[in-house]
Parts: C-alpha cells; structure tokens; sequence
C-alpha cells in the first residue's frame, strides 16, 4: 500500500521510479516534435524504457504481440526522441520525436487520423490528416 | 475473438465505436490547444467519454476513486474540448483542449513538469516548467 511519503517522493522528487500496472507497463503518449500532433498512445515495460534513454529512439511493448518492439524495425518509420518526460504519479510518459515518415500502422502520419462529431446520441468520426504515407499491404507482408 | 474484417470496420469506418479495456476505459490524452504540450494523461469510461462529447467539457473516469469525475469539479480547472480525435484501433483518444488554469492535482499546467535524462543506468528526473499555478494544499482541502 502506498503511504502518502511514497506518493510525495513518486510525485515531488527526482528519482526516476516508474509505476508499471499489473502487466508491467507504463503509457507512452508520442508527439510530433515540430507540430505537437500527437502522433500514437503505445506501452513501455522496463526494458522498453531503457532501451528508448539509452539509445534515443523508441522501443515499445507490443500487448497485442507480447514482445519488445524497437519502433520501426518492420517498417523503417522510427522514432528520434528529442526529450522524454515523466508524468506526476510516474505511470505515464511522454516522448517528443522526429518521426521518420508516418507513426501508425495504417500508413498515416499520426494514428488519429478521424474526428469525433456529434451530438444527442449520433456520434459520428471523419477522416482528417488520413492521406497514406505509405500502403501497409506492402510494408508489412512478408 | 476479432476477425480482420472487424479490425477493418474499427481503422477505416466512420462508425464510432470504442474499444474499452477489461476495466470499461479507454486512453485519454490531453493536449493544451495553443501550445500543443501534452497536459494529462486518463481515462474514460462510456459515460464519461459521452458527457465530454456532449457537454463539449472534459470528464473522466478516476481509477483510483473509481468514480466519474468532471475536470475542475473541484478544482475549477477545466477543460473546454476544441477537438476530438480517435485512434486506428479506437482504444485512446485523444482531445485537444482550452486549459483553465493548472490540469495536474500538483498545481501544475501539466502533468508532465519532470524531464527524463540519462544514460548507462543512471537515470534521473530534472523540473521542467515545474511553477505551480494554484497551491493544492488550499484548493483540495475539505
């Protein structure tokens, strides 16, 4: 149980102490370093973490695949990290890159690539920023 | 279990339909409208994602006092939508916001006030637009 000493240390110090969930992961919010567009939401595990400071490009934690990940390495779309930052309670990061292409696995620049319209009940997406860098089919075959 | 043509229908329609994890939530990520900063990362429950929506105000769904919680209720520190956007596997969201105020419990603007730097294993925290904007020990008191 944390006492409210841990939370102070965790939320005021300077400790690097990531809060991992029950997975062993924290959130990882990428944004596009020149636009602020946030480009994908992705989990970290430790190693993941560590690899990403280490080496200045990301690693993730694929939950879907259950494996590390270093963030193009299929497809050539990586990511410089120019500054990573630590949420409050440690549980979140953020990472400020140069991305190489596009960031999402549709072949567009940012993974949000639809709005959410409307209103009393009818809820509705559209496309915006949802041209292709590249055509996945190709890409990811093998 | 999904079939690729659900996964199709969830990254290439316009039909919003959330992906919510074990626990009912999906993503939320928070971005300052003007400055393009990351502020908060939270989550959203079905509720709470349909108030925001509805209300053109950010509400969350708090895991730790498992409760539906509308930004700056107490603080006054809301939260004015300027967009919303989904992600391919529609299981974050991101929200693009006016700010009132500080969005971290800390009195910060952002959550986000502590940059990681590192290298070899040593791995620390330094304050990065760390000033408070309101003193939490006041605003959270009963």
């Amino acid at each position: 149980m944390s006492t409210s000493q841990d939370i102070s240390d965790r939320e005021e110090g300077l400790a690097f102490q990531p809060k991992f969930d029950a997975s062993g992961l924290v959130t990882c919010v990428a944004t596009d370093a020149a636009s602020g567009d946030v480009l994908m939401v992705a989990h970290m595990n430790e190693e993941a973490l560590r690899k990403t400071i280490a080496s200045g490009e990301a690693w993730y934690f694929s939950r879907s695949r259950d494996a590390l990940w270093r963030k193009g390495e299929t497809s050539g779309q990586t990511q410089r990290v120019v500054e990573m930052r630590m949420d409050c309670d440690q549980d979140a990061v953020w990472i400020r890159v140069e991305q190489q292409g596009a960031a999402c696995h549709t072949g567009r620049r940012s993974c949000f690539y639809r709005a959410v319209t409307g209103s009393n009940g009818d809820t509705r997406l559209s496309f915006v920023d949802a041209e292709r860098l590249f055509d996945p089919t190709k890409v990811y075959r093998k």
